[in-house]
């Protein structure tokens, strides 16, 4: 054991760089770059705090917990599968550009940093995927696909556009933090999964397009800042360095799409539904966000705001689209907000890029390239999720039995309650009367709280 | 369409600036500085997820959508309008010291960092409104009310004391972060509106005054904590450097004064009420940081610690008297805790003031100067909030229907709910014991859920 | 009064250094450093949002306010009393290497950010013991043994192992961020603190272990992840700088032993159980966050992966030892996660160390001392714990009746409730059809709501 444990870190040392710096100015500012790509880092981890709320929040309190775990263990085997394997395909030296092949385990790597910056955009991909497939999708076999998407599909587009050697970048593809990259990836994922996996029971029936109301929408609204929050160092992290003349650019174009974006969704319901639909403002901010990823350093301020005033309005039609016509099921609404929106951002940039886009006299020639980009990811990753889905689906099964849906997947496969709540409905007259104590001792003594059967914590 | 979109874009590419940098000590320098106040920034726009939070768990869950709208579209309408017109006038040429006017939609503006940094401080005042109108004005009146303040309101005040060249800075007023600036504007701005607004249906009655309590405490004590973690940003970030003879003081004293703050609002409770009240002591650690926001850098950790203690009985008492003598209705105690506890912090400049406060064998003339600040902006804010209230009112009205605000404004105004905990209720038992399974399984399926209407999402 | 004041706050005066920068690489890099530090120390802070979720959500609701009271004023007193007395204790010049005596009121201390970053630290000390406590310890008597806890037990282990002259680092002790320091010493006190308090009303009864499930999973799994978000500023600001060959490796470390313990407890638990414990799998992301914080710098990132995944799994063995064979009754898992899995961090330490540890070809001598450190932390903190909790029981007692036990702290020690949810359970069938509209106006109007009797806030 010991002697195993030995070369088998012996042979993981070589992941851990390290060496003196003296002060020169070209020293202090790789420090100041350090610090602002490894700050950036820890917000973009944040972002899952994010996830796992919108997704808990928009979905039934029954499914609570494992959506939890799906969102929890999205982070930890990506971070793992990307320091095994994944770096070394994103990263590695190009096999023609299209697939990298080498630093596994890191070996060889030099900047950690960067490695860390990288890990936490490869989780973020692969959670896309838990929201559109919540409700009804085995654990186990998310899982399995997670591992191929962090390990395989996600690494591989990464290449091509953000190597340094990949064919789409010779190609004058332009994707700054990831419209295309992480979200587009994601969602391709994410729609072609649910293809395999089928709507939620209950969702169409009889031609009917049922609503399946989130349980905790103030959690879901929690997670849309953080999300927010952890965007900021998405894309201004992605300068890679702490860049005066590009960081608070990013920071400021990423705050008014969002903006932007928010604004048109709440106004576009209200003139389409007759009231602003909270849901789909809040789905509003996320695509405003996603829709500035692409271009959040190429485009001006006053384009950023424009791109999300587009992004809120088509995020309302896409989950309308999707939910009511194509009747996919999607019940956070991750393929419209990271799918569509991350193909209008990627497409924006060929028409707002303040040197070469078409509104700016640039011509076509960049919106061509960023289509090219954006179907060749939808056929990549379209294709590789349909056989890892098609495969999980024959081997083991992508979906829970009818009984454990219905009864939900808490109790299905954990055996568990997100919320146990009965404590607080009994007693909310407890703050009215104090005399109504001894009574309220006697009813809560009553209650089969802590009389469970036994089971670990 | 696309003529028109080039043209505005081209009017707004102005707004980006793109410049190159050697590496010399200087430049690094700046990074450093613009890295810091970039960090700042993107903590306080974190503080609208608090700010959500509190809102949301301090009131009554019939009206939680509505407040959570309103919290993320005043971070929208703020961001954008400053940029159009909010920044010009705060920071523009001034016009006798009174207002600024130039500079719209950034034009000439070269530091975007410092706009992005002072557009998610005038987002944080606009914001302190919802809470004290909270379940009870109409959206849409809020909204408009919003438009107002971020820009013209509050820009004004900004440009009486930050612009450099404001009437109130050539007094010698001092208000490093903005106790005055950012959370008494807001506060007098909130206490005038809900004069013509009115309190709560049920909030008052034969001269008995109810206690409306708030329906999620955990999550309003994690908007607490948000706050205070983004507020070391809203304080330290109003050094506008990364000065190491700054920013940990500040850093230092803004965590001791809500330490401070929240022993004495606890023990205080405890003696006044011979109980520590939860929610008082959450508003005193508010109250702790608006009471050191003017003072941060300019008053020891010692008077850091005082002011904080003292901040807390103000609150306690201030609250009460607000609530039951004034009988003015503040749901969640916005006006006590940004607006008195603002004012405190605003005149204890001139009392710890190191260099030239009371205490300090200063005098009195700075706290003279506070004093008049203090009494302009109360004047000026309520004065202008009046009169756009009192337009509101006239015009489209402020306030919704008694059905409506009984209904609870997310289904009068949103038609949905922001829980949907009928699940949990029912399912509490199944992990209990398995065998209630298959039976559970009948129960569910009986259950509304999924059979609801259709509308999106 | 004005006297006093003026004489304390002239005292506490010397706490605020101030002096001028010039811009040379030295003084830019030191910027870098102290910005690095504060904004470790920021998300240090934030780690508190963090433990109040996770002790609110996996406790039941009748002990929240309850529970989230110990939190925020743990903070307070902490931050209060570290200043005053916990610095000099921790940092002043040593006696005999035991214990440090002078820098009271930081007199005489230069770097405000260090202290500031160490008295976040010491806070997250005292707050690991309020989890094990929950749901039946008196508030003041928890208040009482958390200023020992922060003015002197902590500050004396601190003193040994990070004050430069401490006996365990004479000897050779590697704890670089708190392993043994900070979380072993704090579930050392909590175990000793809840062996004089005994288990929950309930817990255990006639011989069989019953489960008190937790009454709100997302909360508490948020409250994982800004722990996780906290840490990355816990490990690596303890470097103390922003070195380039040091803070992003800490990084990674850090975020990989989490994602190992989380794959490994998940993985465990569906092998022990048969299904993934989702409360197991959080506290194993804590577990494997622990683990790793005494060697995140000393440490390979594949020996930190393997730390990690051990961590896991010895977390899940820990909960269920302590909780069903030890008949310890710990509500939160604080023992296993801080105590247990801190000894494995530091023993790892001596196994694992690139440069010196066992699994390095170091010999066992590392892995000695580490033993030292581990056993001379249990004896005095359990010693001195032991002797406060005594004295505590004796005098005051540490213990609700059995009465305001049953009815809940809540209502017992704030008479009041977290939750007040009746208007959503009541009215979630109205976003079904308005029809329900008015009938609904007539229900909801019948309730108690707002009703209550008179009481601040």
């Amino acid at each position: 054991m010991k002697k195993t444990l030995s070369l088998l870190t012996g042979l993981f040392l070589f992941a851990s760089p390290t060496f003196a710096a003296e002060t020169t100015a070209a020293n202090v500012q790789a420090s100041v770059d350090m610090l602002w790509v490894m700050i950036a880092a820890i917000l973009v981890f944040f972002m899952h705090a994010g996830f796992a709320m919108v997704e808990a929040g928009f979905t039934r309190s029954k499914n609570t917990l494992n959506i939890l775990m799906k969102n929890v263990l999205t982070v930890a085997i990506a971070s793992i599968l990307y320091f095994v394997v994944g770096y070394a395909i994103m990263f590695g030296d190009s096999v023609g550009g299209f697939i990298g092949g080498s630093g596994y385990l890191l070996n060889g790597v030099e900047d950690v940093g960067f490695f860390l910056f990288q890990a936490v955009f490869a989780a973020t991909c692969a959670t896309i995927i838990s929201g559109a497939v919540a409700e009804r999708m085995k654990l186990n076999s998310y899982l399995l696909l997670t591992i191929v998407m962090t390990a395989f599909i996600y690494p591989v587009v990464g290449h091509w556009v953000w190597s340094g050697s990949g064919w789409l970048t010779d190609l004058g593809f332009v994707d700054f933090a990831g419209s295309t990259v992480v979200h587009l990836t994601g969602a391709v994922a994410a729609i072609t999964t649910v293809l395999f996996l089928g709507p939620r029971l209950g969702k169409y029936s009889k031609g009917k397009v049922n609503v399946i109301p989130g349980h905790n929408i103030p959690i879901g609204a929690l997670g849309v800042f953080i999300l927010w929050f952890g965007w900021f160092g998405f894309n201004g992290g992605s300068a890679l360095a702490a860049d005066p003349s590009i960081v608070p650019h990013v920071i400021t174009t990423t705050l008014l799409s969002a903006s932007g974006a928010i604004v048109s969704s709440a106004l576009y319901t209200q003139f389409r539904f007759n009231r602003i639909d909270p849901s789909l403002t809040l789905n509003g901010a996320l695509g405003g966000l996603v829709g500035i990823t692409a271009g959040c350093a190429n485009v001006s301020i006053g384009g950023a705001v424009i791109i999300g005033l587009i992004a809120g309005v088509i995020l309302v039609e896409a989950v309308r689209f999707i939910d009511a016509r194509v009747k996919v099921d999607d019940p956070v609404g991750a393929i419209a907000v990271h799918g569509i929106c991350g193909i209008w951002g990627t497409l924006a940039v060929g028409l707002f890029d303040v040197s070469s886009g078409l509104f700016y006299g640039g011509g076509a020639s960049l919106l061509l390239v960023q289509i090219i980009g954006v179907l060749a990811v939808i056929l990549w990753t379209g294709a590789t999720t349909g056989v890892v889905a098609f495969v999980i689906k024959s081997v083991i099964g992508l979906r829970v039995s009818k009984e454990e849906e219905i009864a939900g997947l808490d109790f299905a496969e954990h055996g568990s309650n997100a919320y146990e709540l009965r404590d607080t409905i009994f007693s909310t007259h407890s703050s009215i009367s104090p005399e109504f104590g001894s009574e309220l001792v006697e009813k809560l003594n009553g209650l089969p709280n802590g009389k469970a059967s036994t089971s670990a914590n």
